[in-house]
């Protein structure tokens, strides 16, 4: 056990762009154990867009509070189990948990789940097989309405939900249309995860390529991107074509709104005209689907049939350059930090 | 039968709120009746927003091409059958179709549905019991999702729409927060209809009533108005919270996108972090519902549970004035054209 505990926090909130002057590495000591509390040493860290919500104040919501000033970033962390006092796990034990960044943290045991590293390695449970893809298997599921033969649009393709999403379309006969961005990242989704068309979001002509791709419309947008990316999808929905709106990365940088014009007429005319349906998607309504996603999920693993891929960042020293990362687009694939001597799977 | 068919028609496109001189009455010879069409002498003419969509080329979409300049504008109508050539229909029979602005039409007979006088004032057949009767229908039993106790906000209150889809929702046991134009429409709205309470659109504390007379939020918009109206019911939207798209109104005039800030993302953002649903409401999609909705709503007539105000202009030639008069709400309740000595039930 190390003598201290570090903590990644905030110094200031950053402004558009996070830059990695924002973020601080502080110690601390090591937090007792309450009784019902396990404490857990930090193995792998999520690094995932909605974190950059929870760095700004202006986007404060009652279930998503700003993080303090000097505080440890929150967010979901595999952990393994240093000292018990909760009789549900025993030392040794790998579980996920909101411990947020920092090595060490005391949770209570009812707020921990127990990793089944039989599943998949460690780390894919923060992604395929953690909020992410829970949160894509709730949009896919039960939000979409997506049928066979339907054009299904996913931005941030290869991400921790854009991935499981673009899969779960394709597995249920969709035909899926794929952004991200680079040319390479495209030949990733088209030949690993078995997108039909996958477009490049940094070409000048990314949003007639949009077009091309969706002849026929687009039946569903699952919406991870935001900003350009967002809109050339919108333009081109199918009447009565469904909307999730689950991320909006492009976005979340921006403190005030941008300048105009204003789009919101628009789009709201563009709703009432093509009789289409937005909707939010929010994966905490749906823990309770969480047995049957794993299951199902862990067995399209399995099989082959679902893959997904990291963008590793070593150290927790390092988590504020991952999120820059993941925010600019640098990242390949879902982005986690492994912590020390993690076990790679 | 008079001896020329006067018709309304454009003179130009409008820009921004119509002028009185963007509309000519011309005349044309009384057209000839085919196999299976039906002559008819128009009685009342419906004067509702969609048909500020028709006239304006920047909102053209498949379904509401825009109207060619010297055609009669579009629109359902009441209309008197004068020489049938259809099985169904005979001298003197009232019906109901799409004869535009015009005191002569000839319609394919399978295209008119015959009106019951029985049921309500041959006008009614164009508001409660017409379109836009069903519109609200089907927004309150088919999309809205409303629970008794819930409350459920609409604006142009007095409006075609608004009048059914208000009072269905009381009906159905929700607190019904209505907005309108002025004081007196509002007492209307409260002391006639039975809304629990009805806000001026026009007071500068407009914002800040709709948060006081919403002090749980709001479950349901039933938005027929746009611009700042919908803005102080988006503000105030509940999570899981239902916005149906009917009518822009506001935002009919506007040719180009506003200037900004663009307040699109913030939108899309509060979509996610609400978790709301946002649904365009198109009446053509569920005409099957109409005899359901006729049998329903008519019953509701007769007992003195759902009434309606018109807002009656006499004449074809003031047609265009009309239409003005409703997108600049100086309309009070429900805007129709009375053709000649159309019969006053």
């Amino acid at each position: 056990m190390n003598a201290v505990n570090r903590q990644m926090t905030l110094r200031r909130y950053p402004e558009g762009m996070p830059r990695e002057s924002d973020f601080e590495v502080v110690t601390s000591e090591i937090p007792d154990v309450g009784e019902g509390e396990v404490l857990c040493r930090a193995q792998y860290l999520t690094v995932d867009p909605y974190i950059r919500v929870h760095v700004s104040p202006s986007m404060s919501v009652g279930y998503a509070p700003t993080t303090p000033l000097g505080a440890p970033i929150p967010g979901e962390a595999i952990l393994q189990v240093v000292q018990s006092r909760h009789p549900g796990f025993k030392d040794g034990d790998f579980v996920a948990g909101f411990g947020g960044w920092q090595d060490y943290c005391a949770l209570p045991g009812d707020s921990l789940r127990k990793v089944d590293r039989g599943l998949a390695p460690l780390s894919a449970h923060l992604g395929s097989l953690g909020m992410p893809g829970l949160t894509a298997y709730v949009g896919m599921t039960k939000l979409a309405e997506a049928q066979a033969g339907q054009t299904v649009f996913v931005s941030a393709a290869l991400g921790g939900v854009g991935a499981v999403a673009g899969q779960l379309a394709r597995i249920k006969g969709c035909r899926v249309v794929g952004v991200t961005s680079s040319a390479e990242k495209c030949r990733y989704a088209v030949e690993e995860l078995g997108y039909d068309a996958c477009l490049d979001r940094t070409r000048p002509d990314f949003a007639a390529s949009v077009a091309a791709a969706c002849p026929e419309g687009i039946d569903v947008n699952f919406e991870n991107a935001g900003g350009e990316v967002f809109w050339a999808a919108f333009n081109n929905m199918k009447p009565y074509g469904r909307v999730l709106i689950c991320g909006l990365v492009a976005d979340y940088n921006d403190g005030a709104p941008p300048p105009g014009p204003d789009q919101a007429p628009h789009l709201l005319r563009m709703i009432a005209l093509k009789r289409l349906v937005l909707k939010g998607v929010m994966v905490a309504d749906y823990w309770d689907l969480r047995p049957r996603f794993l299951e199902e999920v862990s067995g399209l693993i399995r099989d082959g049939r679902l893959k997904s891929k990291e963008y590793v960042v070593q150290g927790i020293e390092n988590a504020g350059r991952a999120m820059i990362d993941m925010l600019s687009g640098r990242n390949f694939g879902k982005t986690v930090v492994r912590i020390a001597d993690a076990p790679v799977d």
